[in-house]
């Protein structure tokens, strides 16, 4: 961030912002190759995928999904592990019969079922899943193993949290705003023999080849995202990469988990195997302190704790851009608010 | 710009970035609010009309107007008065049967047609037009009259270079990487009663009730883009509204023709009556001195004036951004290079 405000007004000494820039022109040429490349070195992404720069967020992938994917099958498999698969699961019920291969609702989001109550149907287009659930803090421990059928994960709150195997997905898309960006930019990886066979009434913006034959500039991109994306894939370089961010990021979860675990003040209501490493809501004991608990925690500079409003109670995020510091400054100020109210 | 710089990684004392803030967030809704508001008044936006932060730019609404618009009708009329326009027809093709208004693709889109030689069709669903075509630099003078049929306009390019009676329009989009901020946002302006009958199959996102149903919240916005437009708008509003600029707008374009059409260096093939206050494209009496003529102008810090890559030679792009030194520098500049060169 420092570095972007340093270079708010004059970058590299072109007497031009990024914001000032023509996306086709040279600077902001070299800003937008260099950033596709860091993030294809972080993340291993071989010559198969194309890595597009999109628009719309998660959300508009929704419908981009099956209009692409279907590819003249009328029948894909959708994993209901929270508020976002159910989002994806509505979106595609629009477009094709939605086979739901398990369903976390009965237990209201705190558990994923076993592999072998997995319904997956051979003739799906493709699987969709959404490794973790920004809501309900509900993490798919592993990749699933979907028998060949493309699969398709929204790794919006994951992505550049640890490693992943990038070869084991038919596509893979992220809102940027949670672990990569500024909100406004989503990214897409999809494997190339993919696309190209949209459905019947597909607009030009919504077909996944438009933006990969274009270098994702068949119209003007989000610039400015884009090259600050390319600022974080440049430090989490800096930092040691996927592994060095794994390590951190398991540490800052187990951290917080235990806090909860070993308290009988708060509590997170998640089956043990399935616990989120980004999203971590907790309630407390007596809610009629969750006002008081927001206040104090503000007053420490621990901030946008409030928990989603579906849920109530609280949610720490701890992304990549949170320090362990700041999750160590965190359970502080639980155990202290315990001490003085529990 | 230096105000987004200083408050970029504090904003307003809260500690927090704007790209760091939740959009439902007390912090964000505040500014949020206020570009809107300040955007209806700067225009003069009524409560009959929607004012909608969305993205994927104007070229994700070629496809959302139809769908949005035709409202049971199958005809649409579209006027064809360059690049954008032909791009807005090709996908609205798509979606319904286009009635081409008037083409000025055989006079090379340097004029347009006299309202007598229009062909309106009272069946059309809505007209489309482009007020000004960037690359062509061609722009309507008026505003044309269309028998109470629902007008659409592609107001990227002039939005806020001038006032504007938006009474006399169903809807108004523009992508705000012209003259309202950075690329990313895309400002859809419409009609309340014209929404909520989409076509079959229209993606949630691409409805445009959907947003005007959740203040265009419906899924994360481009929050700092959002925030920028909102600079941009509190400084027009400082610089004493859209009056004020028409008067700076219209001096900086006469200015720059001005030099051009007295001296036999430099041409614009545009009609005087339609010619662009934003883009003025031109070429040299000799183009094999426009490699020499880029080179040096960057000398001077005088950028981004290669022209599109559709059209070649020059084109300087005079948005609200520019000042009228910037101008007078150019003119300046062209002075001297015919003297050195001509």
């Amino acid at each position: 961030m420092k570095q972007a405000q340093q270079e708010m007004l004059d970058w590299h000494g072109t007497g031009m912002s990024v914001m000032e820039m023509s996306h086709r022109g040279p600077e902001y040429t070299s800003i937008a190759e260099q950033a596709e490349a860091d993030l294809r070195d972080l993340m291993g992404i071989s010559d198969d995928y194309a890595v597009l720069f999109l628009q719309g967020g998660a959300s508009l992938q929704f419908p981009m999904i099956p209009m692409n994917l279907l590819r003249g099958k009328k029948q894909a498999d959708y994993f209901n592990t929270g508020a976002w698969s159910t989002k994806a699961i509505t979106e595609a019920q629009r477009f094709c019969d939605v086979n739901v291969v398990s369903d976390s609702t009965p237990n209201h989001f705190t558990t994923i079922a076993d592999t072998k109550d997995w319904s997956l149907n051979s003739n799906a287009a493709y699987v969709h899943y959404t490794p973790n659930e920004t809501i309900h803090g509900l993490e798919f421990a592993d990749i699933p193993e979907v028998n060949g059928v493309p699969l398709v994960a929204d790794l919006s709150s994951t992505i550049l949290s640890r490693p992943i195997d990038v070869s084991k997905f038919g596509m893979i898309y992220a809102g940027a705003q949670k672990n990569i960006g500024p909100a406004g930019l989503c990214i897409v990886i999809i494997r190339k023999d993919l696309m190209g066979d949209v459905l019947p009434g597909t607009p030009t913006m919504l077909n996944y080849q438009t933006h990969a034959d274009n270098g994702s500039m068949f119209n003007t991109p989000a610039t400015y995202s884009w090259y600050l994306a390319g600022l974080v894939f440049a430090w989490l370089k800096k930092q040691g990469g996927l592994e060095a961010m794994a390590t951190i990021n398991q540490r800052k979860a187990d951290k917080l988990y235990s806090a909860i675990d070993t308290s009988d003040f708060y509590a997170n209501p998640v089956d043990l195997r399935y616990r989120s490493w980004m999203n971590v809501p907790f309630t407390l004991a007596d809610s009629s302190l969750d006002k008081l608990f927001l206040q104090k925690a503000a007053q420490q500079q621990l901030l946008t704790l409030k928990g989603h409003r579906d849920l109530g109670g609280m949610r720490a995020s701890i992304y990549n851009a949170m320090p362990e510091e700041g999750v160590d400054a965190l359970i502080a100020f639980m155990k202290e608010f315990e001490r003085q109210h529990g």
